[in-house]
C-alpha cells in the first residue's frame, strides 16, 4: 500500500500521517510507502519503517502534480487547501490552490493513461452549501456556495464525480464539518473562533467571540476528521455509487451550547475567559453557512462523529492537552 | 450599447445576431457595436449599420479572451460550447471549450480591474442535472450531472455565481431546454434525434428514432432560446438575486407526443417517415437526462417559452420552412 497525502504538513495532514503510521495498514494492506507533499517538504514521520518521499512543492504546477503521482499511489488523500477566510481575501491564491491544484492532481492521474485508477479522497467542506437553508440539510440539497472557498470546493466535487464516472479515478469527496477544536494557533479561517473560544480558555488564555451566542453550527473533532478520511479510503465503490460527494456527520450546536459544554467540563472560571466582540464581517460570512445536516448517506456508509459538544471538548483535552486543563 | 457574442456563428448565435440587428436596441439602448467571435471569423451581419468586430479565434486562449473584452462590451452573450455528445467523446476538447474558455472569458473581465462589470449571460443546460429525479425538478434541485458536458456547464454556473457575488461580472446563467426543432444538419449532440424526427420528415426525408416512444423530455424552440437570452440581458440584478443560474421554461412531452403533434400538423404520411432503430448508447445517455421541470423562478422573472409541442413545430415551419411542408 502506497499512500499520497497532499497538504501533509497541515493540521489534519499531520494527524492523518500519525494515525496511518500507528495503524501500519490501510484497507487491510500493509503501508509500505508514504508520499507526502506540502508547500515546504513535510517532516519525516516518526516510527515509520516504510519508505517516505517528501515533496516540498506546489502541486498547482502540473509537472509537480505529475511527479506526486509518478509512483502510482494506491490511495490519494488530497488535503491541500487555502482556508475560507484567506481564499475570500486572496481570490487568486484560493483559486490556484483549491481549484487549479486539485484539477492538476486529477489531471496527473488521468494522464497516466494506463488504467491507473487510485482511490482519491478529497476533503470538501460544508461551505459548498449557502443560505437560505431548510431546517436540516439533506444529502440532495443544492450547492449554492456563498464564498469563493465554497465555490472552489464545489467545482472540484463536480470534477471528482465526473472523473470517477469516466473511470479515471475512484473518488470519494467528504464534506468536512467545521473542525473543532483545532489545536495550535488560530488560522485565517473565518470559522476560527468556534475553536478558539474553547482552546484558549482551556489554555488559560482569553478568547474573542465575534458572533452572537445564538449562532448555530456543525462540528466534528480533528480525530473524527482523520477517522472520516480513513473510512473513506476503504469504502467499496459500489457502496458509494455515482454520487461520490458525501456530507459528513457532526454535532449541531449553538455557541451558547458550546460555552455551556465548556462550563460543564472545565468550570465557570475557564468559561469566563470568553470575551464578546462582535465582528460584522465574520457575522455576515457565518450567517451564510449551514448549521444542521441530516447526513443519512454518510451514516448509512458507516461514517462516525462525536454525538455531543462535550465529547468534542473531551477529545481535545485527551489528544492535545494530555488530559489536563489550565484552571 | 456594445455586445459581445461568443459562438456567434453557431445556430443560436446567428439567430441572436439577426434578432439583435432587427431590434436595433437592447435594454432600451441603441446597439452601436457587435463583437462576434467563433472558431472561424463569424459572417458579417446583414443590414446592421453599427460597427462589427469579427474575431476568428479560440477564446480558450487567455490572450484571445482578453482581446474579446478589450472594447468593454456592455453585454456578453457567452454561447460558445462543445455539444454534449462530442464533449463526452472528446474529454479534452470539451474541457478546453466548455470549462477553460468560459473561465478565460470570466478572467478576462476580472483582469480589467477598473470596475468594468458587464452583464454576462451564460448558456448553461438542463444537463447540469442527473438522474434519479423527482417528478418535477424544482429550481433548488442539486446538480449531479451524468455527462462531462453537464459537469463543465455546472462548474461554470458555480464560477459565474461567485464572480457575480464578488462584483466582477453581473452574471445570469440560463439552463436551456433541449432546443427543438434545430434547423440544419444533425450535430453531435446526443439529443439530436429530438429534432431530426421532426425536421427530416417535414423536409421529405426519413429520420431515425434511436430511443423508445415513451422517452420524455424538455423542449423549447430556437426562437424561445433567443428570447431567453435577450430577456436575460435586460433583467435587473436585484430581481435575479444571488442564485444567478435559472432553469428556463419549456414544453415537457414524450417522443410519442412529439410524433402525435407532427401527425396533427403535417399528416400521417409525414409522420410515417420516422424509422425506429434503437441505439443503446443514446438510450443510456438520455435515460440520465431530466424530463420535467417546475421553473418557478424563471417564470416569475418573465421568461417565456412555447406551451405545446404543436407550437414548437409551428415555430419551426414559420422560421425555417417559410411556412411550407414537403408533403
Amino acid at each position: 500500500m502506497h499512500i499520497l497525502i497532499t497538504g501533509a504538513d497541515g493540521m489534519i495532514g499531520r494527524k492523518l500521517v500519525a494515525r496511518l503510521v500507528d495503524r501500519g495498514e490501510l484497507c487491510g494492506r500493509k503501508i509500505e510507502k508514504l508520499t507526502l507533499t506540502d508547500v515546504s517538504a513535510p517532516r519525516q514521520p516518526e516510527k515509520f519503517s516504510g519508505r517516505v518521499d517528501r515533496l516540498g512543492a506546489d502541486i498547482g504546477d502540473p509537472a509537480t502534480a505529475i511527479r506526486a503521482v509518478a509512483g502510482r499511489p494506491d490511495v490519494i488523500f488530497h488535503l491541500a487547501a487555502i482556508v475560507s477566510g484567506e481564499a475570500e481575501l486572496d481570490f487568486e491564491k484560493g483559486t490556484h490552490v483549491n481549484l487549479d491544484a486539485s484539477r492538476a492532481l486529477l489531471e496527473a492521474v488521468r494522464k497516466c493513461g494506463d488504467g491507473y485508477r487510485p482511490r482519491f479522497v478529497f476533503t470538501s467542506s460544508i461551505a459548498v452549501f449557502g443560505a437560505p437553508f431548510p431546517e436540516a440539510i439533506l444529502d440532495d440539497f443544492h450547492l449554492t456556495p456563498l464564498t469563493s472557498y465554497g465555490t472552489q470546493k464545489a467545482v472540484i466535487e463536480l470534477l471528482l464525480a465526473d472523473y470517477t464516472r469516466r473511470g479515471l479515478v475512484d473518488g470519494v469527496g467528504i464534506r468536512l464539518p467545521t473542525i473543532s477544536v483545532r489545536p495550535g494557533r488560530p488560522n485565517k479561517a473565518a470559522s476560527g473562533f468556534f475553536s478558539s473560544i474553547i482552546r484558549e480558555p482551556l489554555n488559560g488564555e482569553d478568547a474573542v467571540l465575534p458572533v452572537e451566542d445564538s449562532v448555530m453550527h456543525w462540528h466534528a473533532s480533528p480525530r473524527s476528521a482523520v477517522g472520516f478520511l480513513i473510512h473513506a479510503a476503504a469504502l467499496p465503490s459500489e457502496q458509494v455509487g455515482s454520487r461520490v460527494n458525501l456530507t459528513m456527520p457532526g454535532v449541531c450546536c449553538t455557541v451558547a451550547e458550546q460555552i455551556a459544554a465548556l462550563r460543564r467540563i472545565a468550570g465557570d472560571k475557564v468559561a469566563a475567559r470568553i470575551r464578546r466582540a462582535p465582528d460584522p464581517l465574520i457575522g455576515r460570512i457565518v450567517a451564510g453557512w449551514p448549521r444542521r445536516f441530516d447526513p443519512r448517506r454518510a451514516l448509512a456508509l458507516g461514517f462516525e462523529a462525536e454525538t455531543s459538544f462535550d465529547e468534542i471538548i473531551r477529545v481535545h483535552i485527551e489528544d492535545e492537552l494530555n488530559g489536563k486543563i489550565a484552571i
